[in-house]
């Protein structure tokens, strides 16, 4: 270390890659087959309706598509997400309510900056989503992992958890389609959680970016429907496309506010050209219903081959069937994944492993996320047989 | 304060909006001519080149403009961008020395959170741009305001300031007619400024939005020039459209690394579709020369038109003359420039009073920022005598 590089804090320095990004970094080769991302498929991207509504949103006469904009987000968007919203909730929400955020990813780093100071305790999933262990532990919180099952997150081990004296302030949970498991928090568990957090005080951040790529499954109420201690995180990245960076967040106004005056400091407003793309679709009639019924053809049949061949191949493999979001988690008792994956990469396949996808040191260790949007059919086959041949 | 609120931490309950910014926000009204914003006018964005690149974009079979992408930024991006700077420093610089930011803002916050811990001593401009103030102010640093005249930052009071025993981890500075006074850093201060890091060991944070808007001004070397101890801030907010939201930042590969870890906790990417509009924009052969040009015919008229009216209408006004940037900063001996804006929004106009623009509590009450980009000749004309009214 040189130079400036002596100035940076304490935490700057220490907050490295992981070993397991590091290894994936080098999966660009063209011979390796990857079920390691977490990236929609790009032949779902709406590229003729996004082409038909950016024109029309650079031509507009305002120039507002291309002009600093409000932080809380274009008028005209806030107010549409909040019509959405509220159908989703059956309950009022008012565009004071929504702050258009880059990303959802960046909500998570607002609240974590709006909520959280060092030493404060979170529940989180177990396994749970590696960007809000990332966006939230900048904080130093204490963590209270609370296990995920096929029906979520377990409502009842935090219940325990809140009476043997744990406090959390937040607790964090992907309702929908779970990243990375797949599961869908059961209903009952929905109006638990938002009881625990009525009585206990805490808060709940809800996040649902897979909520839109379902298999068949039903809507289901989120647990903003039973209690006003919620903070809701949604995203346009898996419906309409990643690279356009626009998520938004529900919240009381005056939450809200703290959020926006957070987000000023941060990167001044999302992108307007985006949320003029954003806006545009999503006001276009029955455009996203077509489009969440499209994403469903796409990703289900690619899913259950997935499943099939991997339970075909891999000895003593255990995968639930996936209802719908991005990803399988395939766990195959005794093995030690994160082992696994240099050789793995050898092989020509990435997964990711279990292990990154907790707060705590070594969870998971036979557990391994896999993806089935990126690889096209006859590679997702591929890639499965290859995996099968590490394992075994 | 009622729910979830209570729970915020005491930092983000007690930032506020500023009075000056609430009396700004009433300013949307149809009848108020405002000098008070920082944007530039819609009529100079170039819609069409941006029109047709935002089609190519989108129709790349790749679907990279739409996907995620790299925390540091696209590949080609920041190699576009390494070429910029080194033509600029007549140095080389690498692609891994850039990092795309959301905004330059975000580098600014960036920047705060690897090298600030509470306390830590910034200086800064004084008067200096209020996101900056901001940003850094946000890790609670010990401010060391610098006076800023007609050359620039007084370096030789930096320098007064280094003797007598003040350690500033960052110097942060805008080198071209800065905002909110217009003033450009003189070469001698540059080379200066150089020489104190060396030799005093802190950080330059160079940030320069407004260079290519210059009003036949030659353009200077940066200070990067002539010291590693510089953190370069660019954005395209000035020269292509803010909304697209894409800055860069250029300093050590080493750096860089830790402020993309930083940044892919905060919002995983920029946008890659406003990546790849820049992009496409910046490597059009002589297409940013061209604009700079354009950039500077369309302001100096206006720059050189407010400068007069308000000389002839409003008593002891002093101005220096636009050299390029948005701004004119105006000095009315005697006059509260805080106290008289809420007249002046009665009266029509709008301004940021100077006490906007410092660390220092009451600084700069005879002053104000106003701008000449946002407003038509004759609104801007009529702008002018409505404030020489309210002054007088």
């Amino acid at each position: 270390m040189s130079g400036i590089d002596v100035l940076l804090t304490d935490d700057a320095r220490m907050s490295r890659s992981s070993v397991i990004r590091e290894i994936l970094a080098l999966v660009d080769a063209d011979d390796v087959l990857s079920l390691a991302g977490g990236m929609p498929n790009p032949k779902t991207f709406p590229i003729d309706d996004i082409d038909d509504v950016v024109r029309q949103a650079i031509a507009e006469p305002s120039g507002d598509a291309l002009q600093y904009g409000r932080t809380e987000g274009m008028t005209g968007l806030r107010s549409t997400l909040a019509d959405l919203v509220a159908d989703q909730r059956r309950r009022p929400c008012a565009p004071d309510q929504i702050l258009v955020t880059t990303g959802s990813q960046q909500a998570l780093d607002l609240i974590g900056r709006a909520f959280l100071d060092p030493g404060d305790e979170v529940a989180i999933d177990d396994p749970g989503y590696l960007g809000a262990i990332q966006a939230l532990g900048s904080r130093r919180p204490s963590w209270l992992p609370i296990p995920v099952d096929a029906d979520g997150m377990d409502t009842h081990v935090l219940e325990l958890a809140l009476r043997s004296g744990r406090r959390p302030k937040l607790v964090y949970t992907v309702t929908d389609f779970q990243n990375p498991t797949g599961a869908v928090l059961h209903p009952d568990r929905r109006r638990h959680l938002a009881s625990l957090a009525d009585h206990w005080g805490f808060v709940i951040v809800e996040d649902d970016p897979y909520g839109r790529i379902r298999f068949d499954e039903p809507d289901l109420p989120p647990i903003s429907t039973w209690t006003d201690r919620v903070i809701g995180l949604g995203t346009t990245s898996k419906t309409i496309a990643p690279g356009l960076r626009v998520g938004w967040t529900v919240a009381s106004p005056t939450v809200v506010a703290v959020l926006a005056r957070l987000k000023q400091a941060t990167d001044l407003h999302t992108s307007t050209l985006s949320q003029s793309i954003v806006h545009r679709l999503l006001t276009t009639d029955g455009w996203m219903h077509e489009r969440s019924h499209e994403l469903g053809s796409f990703y289900a049949p690619r899913a259950a081959q997935l499943r099939t061949v991997l339970l075909e191949t891999v000895p003593g493999a255990e995968i639930a069937p996936a209802r719908g979001g991005l990803f399988l988690w395939m766990r195959v008792p005794g093995a030690d994944t994160t082992a696994l994956l240099p050789a793995a990469v050898d092989a020509g396949v990435a997964f990711v492993p279990g292990s990154a996808f907790s707060t705590e040191h070594g969870a998971h260790p036979d557990a391994m996320r896999l993806t089935f949007a990126t690889l096209d059919p006859a590679p997702l086959t591929e890639a499965a047989r290859r995996l099968a041949s590490v394992v075994r």
